[in-house]
């Protein structure tokens, strides 16, 4: 079976561990023998918008619409305003393709240690975060009048639509659903905000009808991050919205060891167009360059996409891999080791050639 | 001198511990006996909203500015909606009253411990977080149509002003330069939020030009959390949006210890109308009436009240005495000890009589 990826390595250390990533995952195929990949790489990065004015060409999402899947990196770069990378690129892909959900699974690797006291092994900390992914504070709608003048004033839109935020929650029940607890915590800030946020809430409470087996409860978002502090062990499965998951999985990541580990998967769960698979972190300016990035977080997501393709014994092997790097302590600075990106994909590679 | 003082004890444990820093302050004023504190209790809360359809009466915020500052327990009840209670109470007086900042002090007190393996001793996490108060993403301003049809679709609409920024930014750059290592690190998501936050980011670096004793770094609220929980020691004077402040400052909290600390003063800097205190968290619904709340937030914010009418002494004396009885380990549940409410404020008592 031949899977077709387009590959956007993107910005900084985005071309570096996606470089790596196209090794582990055809170091995978070749040993697995059951599927094959066919990448088709794209040059998309700031270095193209500074040279031709665009990320994408016009008709850069019909292109991306052939493929089974999307393989990226990162965007973003100091020469260019952070606003201008995102909706150039990355925003408009999530947004248009339906990838209206992104999945952001976070646990203890084997290895990794956590910042925190209480967290020593893996039950300690085992999250799936979902988050919605096309509208909410990232709908893009808004404006800036009187830039300038003393009664300069800028909006910024949330929009939630019933559409959006039931389809996202149904989702997340069905993933809380599919794992051992059965528990799903939902957060939002409806206290304070008291339009999107509060139907958000009633949108959940109505979709939570049709999950009768899954338990549920309510956080705000700013207790959460205390929840997720204190007590991660409480929680199991979250849902939120855009920008709130956006936060709270970055701080999920850091908490399970290392921003550099975690995969974030943007799906079209109704398949009518290719989902993007991406780690959750940056291009990372400041160490870009010097091969000493994490790859682990995109193998990660590289095993989260053959999942999504179906190749399930695929994406076992490539996270057992990993992990068996991981606990043997073969690990980038960030995670307390000494390796650099090269070293650590082939020690991934060593353990499928011995398998 | 007389400082008067409105008093709203509210919901929950917000009266066990405004009772226990009322103790506390009148004690205090007794001790010194350089001032006098004279206390007008308001009954504003949940109960009166569920007789009177209100929290406050009409003349409420009227009545509310003749004080010379108002001292607030907390308000929230599973029996109201909290957009009702909090659009009833607390986000009126903050927006009314010209209260446009926010100031959230975050440090380790003696005695306490943090969840983190990283943070020892006090100078590992000291933090001044500055919060905008007035707008933001607490406008206020969306709605919601078509809320039980297919095609339903709300809206929540976060609003900055050129005053609004540029006064907090303006009052945050202030708060640093008189901290040793005037630093002051700004968060934003104008990334992704490309209208309100890019604003932002624009009028910050422009109110910067007039601070270049202070050094300043730019993240990404994200990120930010990596940071306070990777990196704390690198942080010190932090100025963000009402909700990405309220968020990081729960972090905050919870990485100092316990979110039963900190304080939180709602101030109105040109003094045109009385400041709020209150301590940082909420009516804790579950361990209300059972004295059993941890009073240090609310002597923190006791001090930090004080301490703006002038009597800096007295929040010496107050601060000193409270990070006594933590240090002796005398403290509630949250904070790892055996004591409850009342203990700690006998303990706090205690100290007093003893200089
Ligand atoms: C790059 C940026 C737009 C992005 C986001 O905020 O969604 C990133 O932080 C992420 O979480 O994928
Ligand atoms: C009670 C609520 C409105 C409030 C807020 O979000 O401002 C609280 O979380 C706080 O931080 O003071």
């Amino acid at each position: 079976k031949v899977h077709r990826i387009a590959l956007i390595p993107g910005d900084g250390i985005g071309t570096e561990i996606t470089t790596a990533a196209v090794r582990a995952l055809r170091q995978l195929s070749a040993t697995l023998s059951t599927f094959t990949l066919d990448f088709t790489q794209f040059p998309w990065s700031s270095a193209t918008y500074l040279q031709e004015g665009h990320y994408m060409p016009s008709d850069g999402l019909a292109q991306l619409k052939k493929f089974d899947a999307i393989y990226f990196g990162a965007v973003g770069w100091p020469d260019v305003p952070d606003h201008i990378s995102l909706w150039g690129l990355i925003l408009p892909i999530r947004k248009t393709l339906g990838q209206y959900v992104n999945v952001r699974p976070v646990r203890m690797l084997d290895g990794v240690t956590s910042p925190l006291k209480g967290v020593q092994r893996a039950g300690d900390l085992d999250w799936v975060i979902v988050r919605e992914n096309s509208e909410g504070e990232y709908s893009g709608q808004g404006g800036i009048s009187h830039e300038d003048e003393l009664h300069g004033v800028a909006t910024e839109v949330s929009v939630f639509t019933r559409v959006g935020v039931e389809r996202v929650v149904r989702f997340a029940f069905e993933v809380a659903r599919g794992r051992p607890r059965r528990k799903l915590t939902m957060v939002t800030k409806s206290n304070a905000q008291r339009h999107g946020m509060v139907f958000w809430d009633k949108v959940f409470w109505e979709v939570a009808r049709e999950f009768p087996d899954v338990e549920t409860d309510k956080m705000l978002v700013d207790a959460m991050t205390v929840r997720m502090t204190l007590d991660p062990k409480s929680l199991d499965t979250i849902v939120a919205t855009n920008l709130h998951a956006d936060i709270l999985s970055d701080l999920a990541a850091a908490l399970a060891g290392s921003i550099g580990i975690a995969p974030s998967s943007n799906l079209n769960p109704e398949r009518t167009a290719p989902s993007m698979f991406e780690p959750i972190h940056g291009s990372a300016p400041d160490i870009a360059g010097k091969g000493v990035a994490n790859p682990v977080g995109a193998f990660w997501s590289a095993a989260e996409m053959v999942r999504w393709l179906g190749e399930d014994k695929a994406a076992d092997v490539l996270m057992e891999a990993v992990e068996n790097v991981t606990r043997a302590g073969v690990t980038t600075k960030d995670l307390g080791g000494k390796e650099n990106t090269e070293g650590v994909t082939e020690a991934v590679h060593d353990i499928y050639t011995m398998a």
